[in-house]
């Protein structure tokens, strides 16, 4: 059953628009996914979708309605592209609500008990941290904390940039570093800190087993907290000095090294 | 000695203009780059400067004109804001004569020999060819093969993308893949071409020395000449079948591979 909605002032076209900002998907503890393959990934993952919204006209989204759950609304071609955050929007949105969790002292809810673990420390690029959230799904890592100023992980730049891993990886959030190191400290979980001026290149650290790979802000790199409660920092051997690396880039490269080492073990 | 430019029909306001396109890049021989750090860059590297945009009003850029063969223009605000890419262009844009250069049997004009390269196959996505470019300079690699179809390297998202890389690590353009692999055997350079159906894990494959990294197309991946005339094809392993990287991601995890295997020889 599907309604048809033109009007600017439908409360589910408000919703949607709400959604568009950080301020009310905190408040509504929902996000918006574009797409038709995102909708695929969150729909395989289990996750909750509260709303899909076709473009008029369109035909290739009817199917993937269908749960009588989920409120299923043709919206007009004006309506859907003012919502819509994308050029091409493929015809395809919906709302679903967000798995928000908080890391938790004594509680370890990651994969495989959290061995593999990428922290993002106030990172404001969005297409680092998706690119991060990718890179880490892929390595198969059992999980990624966010710490408190991180760009919010639920936005649409950063959901499109995880090309649908948001679905496939557990997200923590953190308020502090020291929330993050004291969790791992609990759970004997070793920490490796990405930082240029590292003591130790990253193919020479230890990082098979039970590691977090902390990766830190774009422009001014790891907080105090994580560089001087790291168990060990790490950089990257560059040519020269002039030289740097894209974040979500560097990240990816740690993050599969962890990975190679594991494989040699 | 600054000239004050305010009419769209001035010659090189129409020049600025023609840049933005391939069309008239590839004509004109030259490109467009925004903002200081890639100005500082340019300079550093000895390119050909032509001209200089500096926006009305803004005292930033007024120190970095000077040599005299180099056209310094002041625009108007709004004349500026057209011909910028970016949202905050920072007051400063030039010209710069471009480097082009073709892939030349017989001769090897890349750093070093040429022992570490890496090979853009068609990828389509400005800020994966942009990321590749700067990865392959922070490895220390030697140069960059771009071969036709590859996104324009001197488009300015490309640019951007390069963080200044693109004045650091020399580019050659080829026609087609048999021309970089003739070009290749010719010189010795081994060939591993990056593919999600790889006979050997990137890790396992010997990569040290005078080898070539082969990169494919996002969503095609690598044309069959490449599949068939590579030496080695080698992949990244993943969590299950459902997991993907970024096209610069996984070319980056493939170099920096190289280099360190490079590093404990």
């Amino acid at each position: 059953m599907v309604r048809i909605v033109t009007s600017e002032s439908n409360s589910v076209v408000k919703l949607a628009k709400r959604l568009r900002d950080k301020r009310g998907r905190d408040k509504e503890g929902a996000f918006l996914i574009e797409g038709a393959n995102l909708l695929t990934e969150a729909q395989k993952s289990g996750a909750r979708i509260t709303h899909i919204f076709l473009r008029e006209k369109e035909d290739s989204g009817t199917a993937l309605g269908g749960a009588p759950e989920i409120d299923t609304v043709m919206l007009g071609g004006a309506l859907f592209d003012e919502i819509a955050d994308t050029v091409t929007p493929q015809g395809v949105m919906a709302i679903v609500r967000k798995p928000e969790r908080e890391l938790r002292l004594g509680e370890v809810d990651f994969r495989n008990d959290g061995k593999s673990l990428v922290v993002l420390d106030r990172l404001q690029d969005p297409g680092n941290v998706g690119g991060i959230i990718r890179s880490a799904a892929a390595a198969g890592f059992d999980g990624v904390v966010s710490v408190a100023d991180t760009a919010d992980v639920f936005s649409r730049k950063v959901v499109r940039a995880t090309a649908g891993a948001i679905f496939r990886i557990p997200i923590r959030f953190a308020p502090d570093g020291e929330a993050v190191l004291e969790y791992l400290r609990t759970h004997s979980i070793r920490t490796a800190a990405c930082t240029m001026t590292g003591d130790r290149s990253y193919s020479e650290a230890a990082l098979a087993g039970d590691v977090a790979i902390i990766v830190g802000n774009e422009g001014g790199g790891l907080s105090e907290e994580f560089l001087a409660g790291a168990d060990e920092r790490v950089y990257i051997p560059m040519r020269e000095g002039v030289e740097s690396l894209n974040a979500s880039v560097a990240a990816a490269i740690v993050m599969f090294e962890k990975k190679r080492q594991e494989a040699i073990c």
